[in-house]
C-alpha cells in the first residue's frame, strides 16, 4: 500500500523539477567542491519527529492527521516502518536516525521490549536492502518513560543506571546490526532539576563511568561507528550535564574519553546556550570534535527548543561554510531533527518541511563553498593575523617567546596600528553571494 | 575642504556602479511597486551614531577616527556639520535626523545651549538650501545629561520637567525653522531604575501632561510635522514606560492622546521586547498608528541595544512588507539609528554600513513587493478566513451573532474540519523569492 | 473513602500546629492589616494542576501518583471532586479554580459535554454546601482539544468562533450557578504562531465582538463576577495577543471595554513577558484594573511556563505590597496556579507545595503590611516627589503649566540640586524587615 | 585629611551597634562554623567601583559625587588612594582589589605607565602597613584602551599580545610587592565580535602560549599567589572566550593549565551565561577548581552585567553554602565587584551598598551553616543516592560493572520504585530557616 501516493505532486520547479517529489535547489547529483551535493549533506530523516509525534504541546494534544494512525502497537510499528520507506524513497534521502521507541512499541518487561525491537529491526533490514537509505545514527529513548524521571546515567537510583545500560547495549547491538554509522548520546534527563536534592560529583562520575562501559562494549562488538555526545543545555531538566559543546569538552577530556566521542551539534540546543550554532560547529571543528549535525532551527523569541526545519539561508551557509572547512562531517550526517508546526498537521507537510530544509542547507551548501572557493573570509583572516608570520609574532606562536622578550619589545613600541574589523563590508559581501548564488534558476 | 575623499571609490558594481559611491541593490530611480526606491524608502542619517559616537563602551574608551576629531566646541559641530553634508550628498540620502545636543554643544546654561543650537541651525539652513538632504526629524536628547538622572518629563523633580519642556519647546522651534517631517520622543530615561521609590502614577500622569503641552505648543506655532513615540523596553532604565508600542498605545488612549502622535519603532527595541520588529509594525499599522521607522538590528544572543546596520534581508522584507501594506510611510522614513561596530573605527566603514543597509532595505522592498503583486501572503489569507465571508461567520463580523445564536449553531456542527496553517511552504516559499529576486544582477 | 489520609501528619510547627495539616507562618486567623490573614490572602487551589495534571512534560509521560487514577470517564471525574473537597478541607483552603474539562471529560458532542458538566456540576454544588470552600472563578479551556488549533475566539474558521462562545456561554451558566466570584478569560492559542499566515486585524477584532457578546450574555443572566483577563506573552502561541497587562488595557480600551474587564496576573506570565511580577500588579492597580492574581513563580533563567509553587519571598512581599496598596483584591484571590514538579510525584508533595506557596503569601503579607505600617517606601517617595507639592510644580500637576511658562522657569534655574535614589539602602532596610519579621516564631 | 567624614553615622543597629559604620547582621568577630566570620567571608572591596566609576552608562555621563574629583593625574590616583584607605578603615574591611590603571594614570608610553604605578605602588604599600586590610588581588586592565580594540593575548595583532604580557608581568611583579593572595584573568577583550573575522584557533592557542608565560614568570619571581580565570559569557565582546566555568576548564585542561590556574567566579557572569550563581560554585568545587568569588548580583530581567550588590539572601546562602562545602575558599574571597546605581551618586551610599552587601552574605553564612549542621540537605542526598552504597550500585561506582552484569540485573528487575526529589518541602524549609536564623536580632 501506499502511505503518501494520495498527496500528489510536490514540484517547487527546481533543476530535477521531473521528479514527482521535487526541490527547488537540492539537487543530489550536482557537483559543489568536488563531491555531489548528496555525498556532502548527507541527509537524513528524523524518525521520531516525522512517523511518531503526534503534534501535542503543554497545552494542547495531538492534532497531527497519519495514515498510519488506525493501527496500534506492533501493527503500528510496522506500519510506520513501511510508511517511513516509502517517505525515505520519495524525498530520495539517503539517511535516517531513530530512538529504540520510536519504532517499537516498549513491552510489559524488558525482554518483552528487546523481543518488539527484533522483530521491527528484522524488518527494517529487509526494507534496507531494497533501499538506499541507511541508518545514520541510532540511540535509546531514556528519558520518556517515568523511570528516567531522576535521570538514566546520573539517575540517583542504581537500577535505572543498570536499565540504561542494558537499553544502550541493545541498541549497540542494533547499530552493528543494521550498520549504523554513528552512535548518539543525548541525556534528556541528564542534567538536574535543582542542586539542592542533586550530588552532581556523583552523577558526572557514574556518566564517565556508563561511557566507558559503552566504549568497551561497542570495541568487544567491533561496533565501529562514531560515538556522538549531543549538548543541550536546558529542557526537560532546569540545566543539563552537556550544556554545550565546551562544556562536553571539558567532561570528556577530566574522564579521558576524548578520543573516542565527538559532538552531535543541534542548531536549537546552540542558541538555547547562548550560542550561534556556527559557534558550536566551529568550537567543535578547531578541536576535532565536529561529528554530526541535528539540523533544525530555534525561534530567537522564544525559550524552549522549537525544532524547526531550517530555512534560514544565513544559519544554512555558515554552518555549511564550517562543514566545509571540516571536510565533510566524515561519518556524520545533517539530520532533521525538526518537526512540522503543530498547525501544520496534513502528511503534505512532512513533504514541504524536508524539501525546505534540503532545499536551505543546499543554498547553504553552495554560498559557502563559493565564499570558500573565492577565499572571502580566507583572505579577511589571513590580512588580519599577519602579524604573527613574522617578528615578534613569530616568536610568540613558535613558542620562543617569554615576558621578558614580550616586556621588552613592548616597551620599544610607539603606536600600535590597528585595521578595521570591516564587519558590514563582510555582511553586505555575504548578502551578495546569497543573492547572487541562484541567478537564473 | 572634504573629509572624505581620502576614502577612495566604494563601489559595489550594482545598477548605478557609475558612481564613486555606489551600491549593489539600492538603485534611488527604479520604480517599485509605483514609486521611485528613494521615494519609497525614505533613508534618514542619524546624525548621532555617524558624526558623533566615539565607539566607546561600558568596558573601552572611544576608538573611531574621524577627521573632524582635530576640532573643540562650535568648531567641532560646525566641521561635523559639514562633514555631514558632504558624506550626505556622496551616498545621496534624502533624510537625515539629529538630537539637540548632536549638533550643537550643551552651554554653561540653557540660555548659552540655545544660543548653541540657534548658531548652527542657521548653518544648517543654509546648508539644506544647496542639498537634496531634509530633516526627517529631530528630538531633545533628554537622558545624556546627568540632570536627567531620574527622569526628564517623567523625573521626580518639578525642575528636571521644566527643563525638558524647554529642551522641546526649543527643538519644535528648530523643526519648524527647519521644515521636519515629524518630531520624536524617544523616552531614554522615562522609566524606573527601582519600583521601590517610584511613584509610577504621578510619573505616568505628568509625561501625559507634557505631551498636552508639547500638542498644544505645535499648534501654537503651526509646525504641522508629525508626532512620533519610539518605544523601547529597557536601557538605560530598568523598565521604560513606551516598553512596546501596545503599551505606548495603552498610554496614549488613556490620557486621549490617540489622534496625536504615531509611533517610530525600531527594530533592535522590537525585539529587546520579546516581539519581532514586523510584529511591532504590524500592530501599528493595522491599529492606524504606524508613522516611522528607526531601521537597525539586534543580535538575537544579547540582551542590550546593539544597534547595527540592518543587513538581514528576512528582517528587511517582512519590514518593508508591512510598509508596503500600509501604502508607504507617509511623512516617515527609514532612519538609520545604527552605529558601525566599535572595531570599524575607519571612515570608509561609514560608507560600507550605510551601503550595507540601503541595499538590504532595497532587496527587502523588492521581495516584498513582488510578494505583494503574486499575492503570495494575501492568498493564503484570503483563503485560511474564508468562513466569515458567509453564513454564521458572517453574521459574526457584521455584529449580529449573540451567545445564543452561536451556541445553537455550535450544537449543531459535525466535525470542525481545519487547514493545515503550511508554515514550512511559505517559509520555502519566501526564500525561493529571496533567491531569486536578483537573478542576473 | 479518604484519598489523603494514609499521609499521615504534616506539621510545620507553626502557630496553628495542633492542625493535622499545619503551617509554619500562615494562620488563617491572625489579624494582619484590619483583616484575617485568610480574608486578605483568599487563596485558592487549581483544580487542573492538583487534580487533574499528570507530570507529563515534552519530554516525558506522565509520574503523578494520585490515588484516584484507578477510576476512568465520568468516575474519574466523581473521584477527583471527592478528593478535592477532601484536600480543600484538610487544607482550609477557602476557595478553588477551574477550567470546564477538568471537572467533567469532554464527551462526543457539544451536547453530551454539557451533559457531563451538568452532572458535575450539580454535585460539585453538594459538596461546596457542606464545605467552606467557594469558587474563585471557573474558566473555559478552548486551547487543548485540537479544535482549537488555530485559535479559538480569534481562529480563522468561524465554526470555532460559535464552539468557543458555546463553551464561554455554558461557564457563564456554571459561574453563576455555583457563585463564582470572577469569570476568567485566558486565551491559551489566542495569538499567532507567524504573521505569515494570520490576519490580526480580523482576529483582534473578533476577540472584540466576542468579549462584548460575553458581556452581554452575563448581564442578561445577571451574573455579578468580575471578568478578568489573563495575559501571557508566550507559549503555547508565539505571540499571544493578551502580551501583558498595558497590551490587553490597549486592548480593552480599544474595544470600548475597560469597564468591564479587570487583569488576572500571573506572575511568571509576567516575567516571561519581561516584567517583574509586582511590575504587573503595580501597572494593574494604578489603572484601576487589578483584579486577581495566579499566584506562583518561573525559573528566571527558562523560558517557559514553569508554574513552579511561590517561595521567593521578594516576591510574596513586594506582591503582597501592592494588594494592600489596592485595599486587597475585591472578589480577587490568590489562585495557585501551580504545579508540583514532574519528580514530586507522591500525594504528600501536594500538601508541602500547597503550604510552602501559603506560607510564603503568609509572610509576604506581614512583611509588606510592616513596611505600609512603617510608610518605609512611602516615606521616600513622599520626600523624592516633594518639588510637585508647590510652585512650579504644583502649577504642572495641577495643569496650569504651559511650555512658555515651563521654559522661562527652566531659563532662570540655577544647578538642579538632586537627591541619591539610594536603592541600595532602600533593599538593605527589606531585607531587615524580612529577617525580623518573624522573630521569635 | 578625610573624605568620608561629613557623612556621619551609618548604623544598622545590629550586633557591633557601638561602632560609627555598623552593620545589622555582619558581625566580624561572631564565630559560625569554627571561624570569625571575618575569617570565612574575607570581604574584598574593588576599588575600580567605587574609587574609580563615575555612573556613567551607554545613554549618560558620569554622576557621582566623590571629594576626590577635584583632583587630576596623579594628583587624583594619589587623593583615591588616601580616601581607599580611610574607606577600608571605616567599614573595616580585610581584603581589595584592584586593575593596574584603577590606581594610577596610563602614560603616554609604556615605560611612564611603570613610573606611575611604581610611584602608587611604594605608596599603598606604606597605606598597608598601618592597614589590616591586605590585597586579595591585582589584575591588569587589558580592555580599556583602544589598543585592545581586537583583543589583548588574543589580539589579532601581535605587537598587542607583546603589550598585553608587559602589563600582566608588571602585574605580577605588583602582586609579588604587595602580597597579592591571587592574580586574576578577566578577559574583557578575549573573545570576539564576530567569527566572520577571527581565527579561534590561533586566538586560543595564543592565549594557552600566554597563560603558560605568566605560569613561568610567576615561578620565575616566586610569588606564590593562586591563579584566577574570571569566566564571563558576552559584554562587551559578543561571545568570550572564557564562557563559563565548564568552558574554561575545558580550555584549561586542552592547554595543560589546569593544575595552575581556579577560577573567580562572579554572580552575574554565571546568569548572563545561563548559569545560576551556585551551579557554577558548585562545578568549580566538585572540580577542585573553586578560586575565589566575584560578590555582586545581576537582575534576571536585564540582559547585561549590571554589576549590583549583592543583597538576595537566597544567593547568598547557596553561595555560602558552596563555600562551606568547600572548606572555605583558601586564598580566596568575597570581592564586592559591584557598584552602586548611576542614581545612587552620594559618597554615603558607598557605605550602604557594601553594609548591604556584607550583611547580604553574613546572613547567608548564618542560614548556610545551619543548614550544614542540621544536615538539611546533606540527608536528603544520603538517603536519595542510598543505592550506590550497596549491590549493584556499588558495584558500579567500585568500576566492577560492565554492561553484560548491568543488562543481566535490569533483565530481573521489577518495577523500579522511586522517591519524590520533594523541591517544595525543601525550598519551605530553607524559608524556615532563612525567616528564624536571626529571631531575637
Amino acid at each position: 500500500m501506499s502511505y503518501f501516493n494520495n498527496i500528489g505532486k510536490i514540484n517547487y520547479e527546481g533543476p530535477k523539477s521531473t521528479n514527482p517529489y521535487a526541490f527547488k535547489f537540492y539537487n543530489p547529483e550536482e557537483i559543489v567542491g568536488g563531491k555531489t551535493m548528496e555525498e556532502y549533506l548527507r541527509f537524513g530523516v528524523a524518525y521520531w519527529h516525522t512517523f511518531v509525534a503526534d503534534g501535542s504541546d503543554p497545552f494542547g494534544v495531538g492534532t497531527m492527521q497519519r495514515p498510519w494512525d488506525q493501527y496500534e502497537g506492533m501493527d503500528l510499528a510496522k506500519a510506520r516502518l513501511e510508511a517511513a520507506f516509502e517517505f525515505f524513497e520519495k524525498l530520495n534521502v539517503p539517511y535516517f536516525c531513530f530512538h529504540d521507541v520510536d519504532i517499537a512499541p516498549e513491552g510489559n518487561s524488558l525482554r518483552e521490549t528487546y523481543k518488539n525491537l527484533d522483530t521491527i529491526v528484522a524488518l527494517m533490514k529487509d526494507y534496507m536492502k531494497d533501499s538506499k537509505t541507511k541508518l545514520l545514527w541510532n540511540t535509546a529513548n531514556n528519558f520518556t518513560n517515568p523511570r528516567f524521571i531522576h535521570g538514566a546515567a546520573s539517575s540517583n537510583h542504581a537500577d535505572v543506571f543498570a536499565y540504561s545500560a542494558a537499553k544502550v547495549k541493545k541498541g549497540l547491538d542494533i547499530a552493528k546490526e543494521l550498520g549504523a554509522e554513528n552512535y548518539v548520546f543525548w541525556g534528556g534527563r541528564e542534567g538536574y532539576e535543582t542542586l539542592l536534592n542533586t550530588d552532581m560529583k556523583l552523577e558526572l562520575d557514574n556518566l564517565g563511568r556508563f561511557f566507558h562501559m559503552a566504549v568497551d562494549y561497542a570495541k568487544e562488538i567491533d561496533f565501529d561507528g562514531q560515538f556522538l555526545i549531543e549538548p543541550k543545555p536546558k529542557e526537560p531538566t532546569t540545566h543539563q550535564y552537556d550544556f554545550d559543546v565546551a562544556s562536553g569538552y571539558a567532561f570528556l577530556q577530566n574522564y579521558d574519553l576524548q578520543d573516542h566521542f565527538k559532538f552531535n551539534i543541534e542548531a536549537n540546543h546552540a542558541t538555547l546556550a547562548g550560542h550561534t550554532f556556527e559557534h558550536e560547529l566551529h568550537y567543535a571543528r578547531i578541536h576535532g570534535m565536529l561529528g554530526s549535525v541535528d539540523a533544525n532551527q530555534g525561534h530567537p523569541l522564544l525559550g524552549w527548543d522549537t525544532d524547526e526545519f531550517p530555512t534560514d539561508l544565513y544559519s544554512t551557509t555558515l554552518a555549511m561554510y564550517e562543514i566545509i572547512k571540516n571536510g565533510g562531517l566524515g561519518k556524520g550526517g545533517l539530520n532533521f531533527d525538526a518537526k512540522v508546526r503543530r498547525g501544520s498537521f496534513e502528511p503534505e507537510d512532512l513533504f514541504h518541511a524536508h524539501i525546505a530544509g534540503m532545499d536551505g542547507f543546499a543554498v547553504g551548501l553552495k554560498v559557502a563553498q563559493k565564499l570558500v572557493d573565492d577565499k572571502v573570509l580566507d583572505d579577511v583572516i589571513e590580512d588580519r593575523y599577519s602579524s604573527y608570520r613574522e617578528g615578534i609574532g613569530l616568536d610568540i606562536v613558535q613558542g620562543k617567546a617569554d615576558f621578558h622578550q614580550l616586556e621588552e619589545y613592548a616597551l620599544g613600541l610607539k603606536d600600535i596600528q590597528h585595521q578595521s574589523g570591516r564587519l558590514e563590508k563582510i555582511k553586505a559581501t555575504i548578502n551578495q553571494y546569497l543573492l547572487t548564488a541562484f541567478a537564473g534558476e
